[in-house]
């Protein structure tokens, strides 16, 4: 049993971590844990709830039985791409409510920006292969809520220095640790393209990070782009 | 064309505000206008969304053409009661999040307690008629986000003040503005009984409320009562 801790998506491959032992350690049965959580909180034997998901439901209840404890909830589930899709593509939309944050948005512009954040990373999750409800559960809406709204985040804190009006590569050349957020824009841009799915949320933050668009215009484009009907 | 802004669920009735405007103005063409906005943001001019939601299209576009503006975005939608529902149960899960903070408790346990949240919310409106979809739109799951993390919360703030230790009673009497959440509770505890729908956090926070419930137990049986399998 192999438990992988890393969020993220392989360019190119379009791989995540579970998928990425499955080639390099064929013999391994990957179990991904993730979820809200977020270190120093677990470090500080604060409440907290993880899933642990793995297409093996042995491997599953193993990696629950050597985790869990009264401040470290483990629960299982099987859609290991999912739970692990959820937490890779969370950041990118962390990186646009810390832009928010950096413009001097609020709370209300935050909360909308998680409610449509969470049905674009459902929806490209679903045409990789991901269950849909996967998305609604502490992997998926548990850890975009808590990236989006904690001061501990790097990703939203990297999304408020651009929002402050710094450059993406002056912001990662002075980072001790990197935000996430950074390459798995890339990833997950290359991996709706190719699945043709819309994103439009990534899509501006990608053209934020990698092709030097304007702040203030890729969230007037951001907002112009949403129809006029909720559903 | 009536445009409801009151949050709430009429005890005894069970009935939401438009369900209210219908019995007492049968010739009222009722609308909804609810979503994750602070009003002192939307004083402001401060980046908002909500939904204008009606059984009438006509009523609702109105309403959308009459508040539309740049910094103000109005959808439309036509499950009303959903909209509703979200928008007043959503105080509930919103004083249990401000348990938390009083206790002194994270944002890993805040966005379990949303992702949880969420579910009993849609569990109990779809029991009363509500199409399930409308909880994960800005009036379900962006409100509640909102409502759970926003220092300008009155809900949140009653949990807060619960969870410092202070009696239910005692609040509500030194307060200027009353939280819809501690009426909603008892509403809501009580469509939940005639429902036979199951409502964990609800019943919990109306425990600490209405039965004078200790905090801490009434956390533990919280938490203790979850499964191990997250679906």
């Amino acid at each position: 049993v192999v438990v992988s801790v890393t969020k993220g998506i392989e360019y190119d491959s379009g791989l995540t971590m579970s998928g990425v032992l499955r080639t390099t350690m064929p013999r391994a049965r990957p179990v991904a844990l993730s979820g809200p959580t977020m270190a120093m909180e677990v470090g500080h034997d604060i409440p907290t709830a993880i899933v642990a998901a793995s297409e093996d439901p042995e491997a599953a209840l193993t990696t629950q039985q050597v985790f869990h404890r009264a401040t470290f909830r483990v629960y299982t589930a099987s859609d290991v791409l999912g739970v692990e899709l959820g937490g890779a593509l969370k950041n990118v939309v962390a990186v646009a409510a810390g832009i928010g944050d950096g413009l001097g948005f609020g709370d209300n512009s935050k909360a909308a920006l998680i409610t449509r954040g969470i049905v674009e990373i459902r929806r490209l999750g679903v045409a990789r292969g991901a269950q849909p409800e996967t998305f609604s559960g502490l992997s998926g809406l548990g850890d975009l809520a808590l990236t989006c709204y904690s001061r501990l985040s790097r990703n939203r804190a990297l999304g408020e220095r651009l929002g402050k009006g710094e450059k993406a590569e002056a912001i990662v050349a002075s980072s001790v640790a990197v935000a996430e957020g950074y390459p798995t824009t890339r990833s997950a841009f290359q991996l709706a393209r190719k699945l043709d799915v819309a994103t439009p949320i990534i899509d501006e933050v990608y053209a934020l990070l990698y092709e030097g668009k304007n702040v203030v215009k890729a969230l007037q484009d951001l907002t112009s782009r949403e129809s006029k009907a909720e559903q």
